[in-house]
């Protein structure tokens, strides 16, 4: 098989605020444009970035739109105009359901995938959103790319099963609060090394709706690295990601060929 | 349900040496005074603490004991004379086989369980032991702990399914090298974090038969917060395990409850 060229990642660490779609996708336009000349191939937004996370249930209500409605074309002709796809968090309306979602564009516009989140966390998020019912992988470039929006890289058999379908890399929109470092700082990078895959966590920074959001988005690498890491600024972030690291990894810590010789549950 | 009361445990951080199971004993038996004055219920050495974990396969091979042989049965007249459970580390020697085991010992002295490893790590690992066949689970004091050893707990999996039989701490023996903080500081604190459990996890330090241990043994609660962590001196630390705690974090973040919503693998 051959190695994909190794891909220049972005992730956007956007402020919080209660802007409109319109506003908000003209903040993805100058983070696509800021990724595409640092050489990113892809950017990755925090969660439900189209609407921003708060104002559960009404205000997500109001601001799902299809997957192929306007903010996701919007989206599309960003991409194509800075040649970077976007894994691009919003909320889905769907046959009358909503769902919190990532639409995974490629540089020419084309919808590479969807990925609904499969975990809701807590009482306003089960109000708001109905679940998703996969794992979602999707290629770039010959890169095969997992999505998991938030809670859901908290459990680690999602991980895994992004793993098993030949992720080797998960971008991660998030919303996660100040309250919880551990799972940015932590969580983040063990779910990077026990897999071996590269993570871009893509996460909201600021105040809105009541929420301090952390900040410290970041990108880790398949030893747990960070290969690069926000503070608390508004700020687009990059890396690359070499197949090599992920393949080195994996040699020397064969967690998942070993796996397969351990008791299954 | 009556919650039991808290548990005080202690880490037995030892210097990696190549001494006998005499003097190994005889180091166990200072540790276990020490644990048992500073209030300790429970011991915790590192993995195979009665051989020293260098020397694959032939030094192992030579020093391999019954779970009823005579470490065993000093270990249990330590933890009788100090009124401490331990849970050691020994090369188990079972009908011509050998596995890298942790006997889990009351302060009567009786026998709570055996845990063989389950993940062996790398061909030196493999050409000495066999592999365990499950998690194991021990009851003490109300308390119920899991056993898992080194490698064991690298793997989300192992920790999930000791967590799901009922585990709400578990004792870790380990011989982690200086090349993987990332283990130490972030892997097991996310373990803790993601299942809702304390860990306690014993490490070695110094270096022997060509390997450098990290020290770096700890003991972390279910929030994923170190409750104690030793450096790279040899130490006995100790906390207390709450189960209080362990209900809190469950609440709060209620991961066993929530993974029931997920898709299945």
């Amino acid at each position: 098989m051959i190695e994909p060229a190794p891909l220049t990642v972005a992730v956007f660490q956007c402020q919080a605020c209660d802007e409109d779609a319109t506003a908000r996708l003209d903040r993805l336009n100058a983070a696509a444009r800021q990724g595409a000349e640092w050489g990113a191939r892809l950017l990755v937004t925090p969660e439900v970035f189209v609407s921003g996370y708060g104002g559960m249930p009404d205000r997500i209500h109001a601001r799902a739109e299809p997957a192929n409605g306007p903010s996701a074309q919007r989206a599309a002709a960003i991409a194509r105009e800075h040649g970077i796809a976007i894994v691009l968090g919003y909320p889905e309306a769907a046959d009358g359901i909503v769902y919190n979602a990532a639409l995974c564009i490629g540089p020419d516009g084309a919808t590479l995938g969807n990925h609904r989140k499969l975990g809701l966390s807590g009482t306003d998020e089960q109000a708001t959103y109905a679940r998703g019912d996969a794992v979602t992988v999707f290629e770039l470039e010959g890169h095969r790319i997992g999505v998991l929006i938030c809670y859901d890289v908290e459990f680690p058999e999602l991980a895994r099963m992004g793993t098993l379908a030949g992720a080797t890399t998960f971008a991660v929109p998030t919303a996660l609060v100040s309250r919880w470092p551990v799972v940015a700082q932590k969580m983040i990078p063990t779910r990077a090394l026990e897999n071996g895959v590269f993570i871009a966590y893509a996460n909201y920074t600021g105040s809105e709706d009541g929420l301090e959001y952390l900040g410290a988005s970041c990108i880790v690498d398949p030893t747990g690295e960070d290969r690069t890491r926000a503070h608390r600024e508004e700020a687009v972030i990059v890396a690359t990601i070499e197949p090599s690291a992920v393949a080195a990894a994996r040699a020397t810590l064969p967690y998942l060929a070993d796996r397969l010789t351990l008791p299954q549950s």
